[in-house]
């Protein structure tokens, strides 16, 4: 039987997923997870503040969202001392690389990531028929010198990285990647990536100007804010760029919810302080059960914590489906040699506290082999 | 200096809005609408148990939704009938529109629709770089014969049609939808547009087999159940078509409260039924007022109505510019000849009291012209 018939690079295409997530795991289960610290959410929660603005707005949900977050952006725009057509307001940083994956990657261009770093480009650039270059991490971080270079070798158009990096937990200082902008070639777009920022130590932003023409930063409130349900990204950059996104967004796309639920967290600065020391303090208690047992823990600026098992990535898999397996979700979305490693989000006192009493019992199965 | 490089395709984009919100006209007036009666929302809300839902998801916003959306789709595929593999969820049809035409619409390939049908089939068809064929209405209905003769004639790879229609309110019996389908080539996807279903009499819906290799359905929680702001859509179809989305979605893109909320709405099957008698109310309501001023309200299956205004386009644009002066947000967004009319969605009884207090200034306004 004949059936419609999608583009080539369609039909190339497999129907897989970035991420499985945590619920598909449960069902596959029967049973829901005991801790839920493999996604980088924060389970401090979000602002009270947003909570009540969401719950206001989910009465007036009847009406659209505004279509282009006026006064969500309006607010980011002065939150970071730039304009207003300076922001561009997205689902998610995850809808936003999309976008700009599809402005600029054509068949056969290529974009620069590390191996290993954030899958969510890589599917992107795949389904837009573009050409990946992975380098490899250096000394468990990216590596923006051969990143440069890689961009100049093979004239790419986009060159991601993420600072602070998921899933490695490491970090450059500002001046590194303003270095790395300046250094990559000016028709190659910078897609630089702080989802993590909110939770980094002070001079982890680049000082770079707005209107730089090749770089775009992208933000979240899924992380510090506590948000990631509501699905609100944003991305700063240079103005010409940014009116680029209205070429092909999806312009009705963000929830009115989640529109009032930004504006009202990004106000509430309180809040973001005490999730910045919940945070350090669950980092730092994530170090020291690491430490009793044996394991090394990296150095974090993020909201969670990635534990070298100590072994090879057989044994790291063995550690992570036996934690999986006593309830406790986690993930290794490393590749060799970072496959050494599991990722722990950072997570309330009860959750980190099942975290260290299965992770005993998982290291011994795990070398029980 | 240079720039980054849009792709060939993209840097032709214009950065168009299909729609201009609401907001960005109060904010160019610098005074809110007294009615807001030009989006087809439904000011009649959701379900209570929806709003609660959403207000119980919004304490639980820290956690990112469900990239399956598996309860939600569990329960779509029963209230159907059909399996969770033939259901689809996404931000809204938009979102999914833009995805359909992703998947199967490359650089020349054609599209047909209606001129004057829904302008965001064609933003992304544009978007992709298809080729749209766009025929004229037929006594203010969408004209299937006429659509399927086109995709035969163009070797069109998708067709799109509304059933309701938007912006006319009219409506073909579903064998009529049905014969459409039945006789399009083998290869065309008909992308059957049901925003408005809810909404329409008993027998509008076409009995298509789901597992019809050429034909999509979609569907919203934006209309019948007052959620417009949540941004949930979905597709029913065949499974191996359903599968495609996973080729290109963003997986993590729906927001958990809305997920939450429309599984509720999807349950609240006495509300759906007080929205319907809501909304046939006020359709009578604006018949009466279209009529009292010598205006003729055309007939509607959905929660608009389309009035026509008795003159030309500019007769037309000259009383929806007055209304619009008077605080009442409304809409023509119409192709010539339809462009006789202005289009009214139906309200609360205050919202259409007020259109009802302005039509006849408008209609003096535009007279004097």
């Amino acid at each position: 039987m004949t059936h419609p018939r999608l583009t080539p690079l369609a039909a190339t295409l497999p129907a897989t997923v970035p991420f499985v997530g945590p619920e598909a795991q449960e069902r596959a289960r029967g049973q829901v997870f005991t801790a839920r610290l493999g996604a980088n959410e924060s389970a401090f929660g979000p602002s009270p503040r947003a909570i009540a603005a969401m719950q206001q707005a989910a009465t007036e949900v009847w009406m659209y969202g505004d279509p282009e977050s006026h006064d969500l952006r309006t607010a980011l725009a002065a939150h970071h001392g730039v304009s207003l057509a300076n922001i561009m307001v997205g689902e998610g940083i995850d809808g936003l690389l999309g976008l700009l994956v599809r402005l600029y990657i054509g068949a056969g261009d290529g974009a620069v990531t590390s191996d290993g770093a954030y899958p969510t480009f890589n599917y992107h650039v795949a389904g837009f028929g573009g050409v990946l270059h992975k380098l490899p991490y250096k000394g468990d971080h990216e590596d923006p010198a051969a990143l440069v270079a890689k961009a100049h070798e093979t004239g790419a158009k986009l060159v991601y990285i993420a600072n602070p990096d998921n899933p490695m937990g490491s970090w450059h200082a500002g001046p590194v990647i303003a270095d790395m902008a300046a250094n990559l070639p000016a028709d190659c777009l910078l897609l630089l990536d702080e989802a993590y920022i909110d939770l980094a130590p002070e001079g982890t932003a680049p000082d770079i100007a707005v209107d730089t023409p090749n770089v775009i930063r992208l933000r979240t409130f899924s992380k510090g804010h506590g948000m990631a349900g509501a699905r609100v990204g944003y991305a700063i950059g240079a103005a010409e760029m940014i009116a680029g996104f209205n070429k092909v967004r999806n312009h009705f796309g963000m929830c009115r919810i989640s529109q009032a639920g930004a504006l009202a967290a990004l106000q509430d600065k309180a809040w973001i302080d005490h999730i910045r020391a919940s945070t350090a303090a669950s980092r730092a208690e994530i170090g020291r059960i690491a430490a009793a047992h044996g394991l090394s823990a990296l150095p974090s600026a993020t909201n969670f914590v990635t534990i070298d098992c100590g072994g090879d990535g057989a044994f790291a898999r063995a550690v992570l489906t036996a934690l999986v397996a006593e309830g406790i979700f986690v993930r290794m979305p490393f590749v060799a040699p970072q496959d050494r490693c599991i990722r722990v989000s950072c997570g309330t006192p009860d959750q980190i506290a099942a975290f260290a009493q299965s992770l005993p019992r998982a290291l011994q199965q795990a070398k029980a082999g």
